[in-house]
């Protein structure tokens, strides 16, 4: 349905950009995590549109007994394995927060224009916080909400305000893949018995966009309903699809020079015909 | 006290800087809010070194009914009062949280530092939050922090980590100051009967600091403390005495331009000779 709301918005000739990002909490990111941004250089091809990608150290160090040295190292080397993806130079913008926090005025200006409509209350019901919690996490919310308006970017848009982005989508599907959604049962027993659910399973929803051929979808999609076909096998199925982009990616994970991945990361203007 | 331990470690010529500040919440101040300033003033002018004046518009912004743009508007034109106070340019940086946050990435680094340290229980008990206060009072406390470590100003100190700081000292003036502290009683009959504490009193406190006359000082101590002397009287005292200042101050007001408001704005290498 979201893909709905996308295509009609694309035929309207709205002006859109892709927010995605990820907390970089160690150096190397694996099939997994690599997946939603297979899928987001998906989208950016499809549509040809601006893409902002958070990389949300910040965030890292407030979690993890780590150092804040430590988390920005990972932002940079995991910035790496994501240009590996084949992102667009010009139409990509990589960050780091604890790098552009102090580099665009605008950025924290939304910040704290989130922060003063948010209450302790509805972050305590949304995100489980508790008393004990430290203020920098109780406060992140709007650190992740922030680029969801275009105008945290001047750089890139100018003083266009008209920019709307697909966050919401996107966020939805990091969602489902943080939280590894799947529509098996606990039990093969079970599974065997009631069958899946592909229409809430994550990795039949990428299959849908990254295998070709319909009707082995269609066989995949009522094996999996009937039971026949277990969740870890469908996996590997997905696996197998997007192994030529992964074979692709370590590849070209090697050639990514320092070079390349500070143009990633530089603020600038980014190409789009809106 | 405090006055004693400045002194010492000046003695002992460590590396110190100034570090002030305000929430800008109208354009104009009066002459109790420029009080502080005066004192600081005559601070580094004594000491010689390098201050920091930080003017908190995102506070403003997150516990007034302002926008963005009034808050920023109004640390600007409280720049002006503060430095016809008489400050030198080439030691003293103010700047505007909405401004400096995102130009100092290091600023924000520290902040973040101080936010994975506090809790909501801390900052509960000392400013008295509650859960339907918004996420940007709650973790402003850092904000307010983190000019007391000299490494958020890399463009001032350079690489430099032996720099302490004075703001508890000022801090704690401005607190009182903040309160309008007084040694007085609650009413005229009391404070005749009982007489006036000139320890506490923050009228007495920077009477102590600009009457040169110690014998007059010495009077008006007496006065108070036997009930001689009311409050309003002590305080009329105080302007008095700090009349000439004022009348420089409106004069030196008028002549500071948006250029000289710039240069002191500008995060730059200050002078000093430690």
């Amino acid at each position: 349905r979201d893909m709905h709301q996308v295509l009609d918005a694309y035929e309207k000739q709205k002006s859109f950009y892709l927010y995605t990002g990820r907390g970089p909490s160690s150096e190397s990111m694996h099939v997994g995590h690599l997946i939603p941004f297979i899928f987001t250089k998906w989208l950016q091809d499809v549509f040809d549109i601006p893409l902002v990608i958070q990389l949300t150290d910040d965030e890292k160090y407030l979690w993890k007994d780590l150092t804040l040295e430590d988390c920005h190292h990972f932002a940079v080397e995991n910035a790496k394995d994501i240009i590996a993806c084949g992102f667009d130079v010009n139409k990509t913008f990589i960050f780091s927060d604890l790098d552009y926090m102090g580099a665009s005025p605008e950025f924290y200006r939304n910040v704290v224009k989130i922060q003063k409509h948010v209450t302790f209350n509805q972050v305590k019901g949304i995100f489980g916080f508790t008393d004990s919690d430290c203020i920098g996490k109780i406060s992140f919310p709007a650190i992740q909400a922030a680029p969801s308006f275009s105008n945290s970017f001047p750089q890139i848009f100018g003083s266009r305000k008209d920019i709307q982005n697909w966050s919401d989508l996107c966020n939805r599907y990091s969602q489902i893949n943080k939280h590894a959604f799947s529509g098996g049962k606990d039990t093969v027993e079970e599974h065997r018995q009631d069958g899946g659910n592909p229409d809430v399973d994550v990795s039949f929803m990428y299959l849908t966009f990254f295998l070709e051929d319909d009707e082995q979808l269609e066989k995949i999609r009522q094996d999996y309903a009937s039971g026949a076909l277990l969740t870890g096998e469908l996996k590997k199925i997905l696996i197998e699809t997007l192994q030529p982009m992964i074979a692709q990616h370590q590849e070209r994970r090697k050639q990514v020079t320092d070079e390349t991945v500070k143009q990633f990361m530089t603020p600038r203007r980014l190409n789009f015909h809106f």
